[in-house]
Order: structure tokens, then C-alpha cells, then sequence
């Protein structure tokens, strides 16, 4: 067998149960995807935090892959010690090495099925093209953040994140495994047309550009002065207008969008990111060409 | 003022946001719920927990008020301090007494708003009966369970649990919030009937009686073998027939209920509930007849 190799993690955050779940599923049951003889290994990102159901026992391990961290001999978090292994095991230079990782995440924000990508590197946007022309997911861009950083899938030559919601934490739905499921099947699917170098890449790629986040409003103490307008609660992808509500006080005063743009709010009160100091991220929908650049730099990873 | 005095309980789980969020607003905005003249205190269950965003530290505190707990000296768990100190600072005898006691929680089950009751005491059936009147919530009656004892309302003379949802652990959302201060709203003018000696109790109650719980399917080592089937998933209160799925394992199996009656799930993929190895509880609708001794059982509270 040859062609790119593969890895998928599931469980990269404690309490995110339904990638594992599939994952272990898949180990007892090999019919469930077919991996269309593309190589591939599977790994449970977090098992102590994952056996804790815990997003994280020190720190979170999805932002635990910057390179200073990596190389910091000091830290001996139990997330960046986990990252390190990761990387020595399966990265591209490691024991068993993979070019492409596939982060298998869920979210309590009702986002549907969703890729994720981390900044603009070609092999990147090639691969969430052909998962795009296939699904029809959208995807969101993640850059430029001088806050959230180190991301798994950077620590590998090709990777994308996939994001299935609306689900609690904590909790597996069979909907939102069979969604996990289907995408998951549609990049084996694909990663065989690119290793037989008959991809079939469409002639664009709608990106969400992440423009930046709104932390909750917050009295002198940090403390949650409003929490999400219930008209913007389940409105990730939709345009915000001006005027529209984003947060309510307890005494009912409403704080509005006041921009003089349309941003796409994503992740909308995810539970795991007030303490991040998100309530919601905004971003700016573009079409982008989907160049022969990005194309041949995802073929080169083959049998690389 | 005189009347029964009534103790509010928000954040008895450290992951459940909405009820602390509502009491703390409510503490800065006095005309958010009106409190008809009826004595209460508010109290945090477990601030410890809140802080962590965990459902607890050592164990659940809503199970560590049985009287073998409270009692054990050696037992330093804590929950299990906590709940003392609470029975000590605002039990019937406590420090500063109170009499009904009114839990409020949330639940990642589509339950919608309901009541829950711990057995069959008069005072929380009277009081019960006066909330189901106005609000039309349905009632659970919890008993009889082995497993699940020391619920914190059974340290008070009459109190009940006011649960809500479906939403995730930590997250508050709006919906979740105003659905709770609607309930706590009817709490309080209905109290303040019961101390003016004109309560207008119905002449029913309709209650669902605990059966029991289904664990989710196990393997021997105790992990889950199949999880909630998408048909069941939000369907708390419809009553399950022979023959509907249950349970999907990964292979898609399908587990089907086969009991000869027609129980009444809840609780159905609560979060919290996989540890105590429940899937969903089981009950059974009954009408009840609001009987002259409970209604006196309330009344004796009054100016105790």
C-alpha cells in the first residue's frame, strides 16, 4: 500500500465523546468506513483527560503545539508532554510518520458539520477543497489569533480539523457520530483520489476568514455581565446586521451588533471558550480560487 | 414578615451555570422576580465546584445528604462537608432556619421545565400540586432507588427540585434562564397564597413515578457497547411502545424496548447519569387525587 498516511485523533478534548466513541466502533466493526487502502493509524489525543471526561487535565491540549512550548524543557504539562509524544510518534519526522491529520472535535455551538483549517498553507486548502466540493461543508479559517495558538493539525505538513454540532459535552449522540461518520468517509474517499492522482478539485473554495472574537461583557472582576441574546443563540453562519442583538443583561437591556459590516458569527457560546474569553467568533466570507499551487503541493504528499 | 421561610439553591452542580446566573443578576436587579413578601435566602450549593465548572469535587453533593453521610465523622469528602454545612447554616434547626428548600438545576435531557420530588411527603406533593396548577409542569416522583439516595431537598421539611433544560454543561443560555425565573416566579406568589391561608390547591395531581433506570448496554469491563438511538434522543415523555428502539450499537443494531407496558422515559442521555449508569428512568403516569392532609401537611409549616 502506499499513497499519503493518515492519522486521525479523536479525543484530542476529554469531554468531546462522540469522535472516540466512532473511532472505537470502527476498531470493532472495520466496515463502518472504508478507507478506500489509504493508510491511516488512529489515536485517542487525550486518553487521561478522555478517561477524566475533562476537556483538558492542565492545559488544552489543541493549543499545546507551538513550537516554544514543544521545545520548552520546563514545561512538563501534562498536555504539552502529551503533544510531544504525539508529534515524536506519528508526526511527520516521528516513529510511524503521517502527513496529513484529520482532528476529529465536537461543539455545544449549533455550527452542523464544519472544517476547520489553521492559516493558508496550500496542502491545507486543497484538501478542505476537495472535502467542500464533496459535502459541501463550510469552512472556517482560523488566523492571525496572537491568543490561540498551537494547534494540533500545524504540527503536521497537511490537517484539518472536523467540527460536528450542536452537541453537550460529555454526551454521545448517534446523529452527530453518523455526521462525524460521513465526513470522515468522504476525505478517505478523496485522499484515495489524490494518492491515484485523479483528485477532482473544484474551481473554488468558500472560506470563513476569522476576523477576530467578542469576549462576554464583564464587570471589573472578570465576571459575566450578559450572556447570548436568545435570537443569536443557534445563529452560527448566519450574517449579523447592525442592530442586531448579541448579548442580554440580567435586567434586560440588550447589547447590539453596532459594526458597519456583516460578519459571520462561528462558535456562539461554546461552553468550552468563556473561559478563553470568547463568546463567539467573527468572520468574513470570501470565495477564493482554487489554485494549481494548492494542488500540486497536496500531491507532493504523496508517498512523500 | 411572617410565613414559611424558603431557601434557594442555585449551582448545587458546579457545571450547571443557569440557576447561578439567574440569582446572581436577580441580586443586582431586585425587580427581576417579584418575591411576594415571602422570606428566602439564597445560597451557591457548591461554590467550589462552580469555580472548577465541574459537576463536583469529591462526589455529587445532591447525593451526599443522606443521614449515614451526614452522620460519619470520618467522612471528610468535600460534598459531604458541604452538605452539613449547609443542613447547619439553613436546615429547619439550622443557624437560620428554613422550611421549604427549592433546588434548581438543568439537564442536558429534553425534559423542558419540570418538578421533581423525592417520595411521598405531603408538604412536597401540596407544594408540588400548587406549581403544577399554574405552570402545568410535569412532575417526577424519585423513590425507591437503592442507588440514588441523599438528595439535598429531603434535608428540609418540604422541598423540590426545579429542573430545566435541554442545555449543555457550561452553558448559560438565555432561554434556559428566563424558564427558570418563570418557575421560581410561581414558586414564590404561590408560598405567598400558603402564608396568606389562601392557597388554591386543583383538585389532581399527575405524577410520574419512578420505575427505575436502564443502564446503557456494557461490555465486561463496563464500557458502553451501544449508545441512545437518534428516534429516542429528545423524546423525554412519550411513552415508549414494544418494539421502538432503545439503543444503536456501532455496527447499527438495534436494541428494542420489550416490556409489555408503556413506560414514560426521562432523564434521557443526561451527561452526568452515564457514571451512575443510567441511560434514561422509567415511570409511570398517575392522576393522584390532591388529598385534605397534604394540604394541612403544607399549611403546618406556616409560622413554624
Amino acid at each position: 500500500m502506499s499513497g499519503i498516511p493518515v492519522l486521525l485523533v479523536a479525543g484530542t478534548h476529554g469531554n468531546e465523546m462522540n469522535a472516540p466513541w466512532l473511532i472505537n466502533q470502527w476498531a470493532k466493526n472495520p466496515d463502518l468506513i472504508n478507507n478506500h487502502d489509504v493508510r491511516f493509524s488512529t489515536v485517542i489525543g487525550n486518553p487521561s483527560a478522555l478517561k477524566a471526561c475533562r476537556r483538558y487535565l492542565d492545559r488544552d491540549l489543541n493549543r499545546s503545539f507551538s513550537a516554544d512550548l514543544l521545545g520548552d524543557p520546563l514545561n512538563a504539562d501534562h498536555e504539552v508532554v502529551r503533544a510531544r509524544e504525539l508529534v515524536s510518534l506519528y508526526g511527520p519526522q516521528g516513529v510511524h510518520p503521517h502527513q496529513i491529520v484529520i482532528d476529529l472535535h465536537s461543539t455545544t455551538s449549533s455550527m452542523g458539520s464544519s472544517l476547520v483549517v489553521y492559516g493558508r498553507r496550500p496542502t491545507d486548502l486543497a484538501f478542505a477543497s476537495l472535502i467542500q466540493s464533496r459535502l459541501g461543508l463550510p469552512v472556517y479559517l482560523h488566523e492571525g489569533d496572537k491568543e490561540q495558538k498551537g494547534f494540533l493539525v500545524e504540527a503536521w505538513p497537511c490537517g484539518l480539523v472536523i467540527e460536528v454540532g450542536p452537541v453537550p459535552q460529555a454526551v454521545i449522540q448517534d446523529s452527530i457520530v453518523q455526521r462525524t461518520r460521513l465526513a470522515l468517509s468522504a476525505c478517505f474517499e478523496e485522499i484515495a483520489k489524490v494518492n491515484s492522482g485523479q483528485p477532482l478539485f473544484p474551481d473554488e473554495l468558500v472560506v470563513h476568514l476569522h476576523l477576530g472574537s467578542l469576549d462576554f461583557p464583564r464587570d471589573v472582576k472578570g465576571q459575566l455581565q450578559a450572556c447570548i441574546h436568545q435570537d443569536l443563540q443557534g445563529k452560527d453562519w448566519y450574517p449579523l446586521n447592525y442592530g442586531d442583538p448579541l448579548f442580554v443583561r440580567g435586567n434586560g437591556d440588550i447589547i447590539r451588533f453596532d459594526g458597519d459590516y456583516q460578519p459571520i458569527p462561528v462558535f456562539i457560546n461554546e461552553a468550552a471558550y468563556a473561559e478563553k474569553k470568547i463568546s463567539m467568533s467573527l468572520t468574513k466570507r470570501e470565495v477564493w480560487t482554487v489554485s494549481m499551487e494548492w494542488q500540486l503541493a497536496l500531491n507532493d504528499l504523496v508517498d512523500i
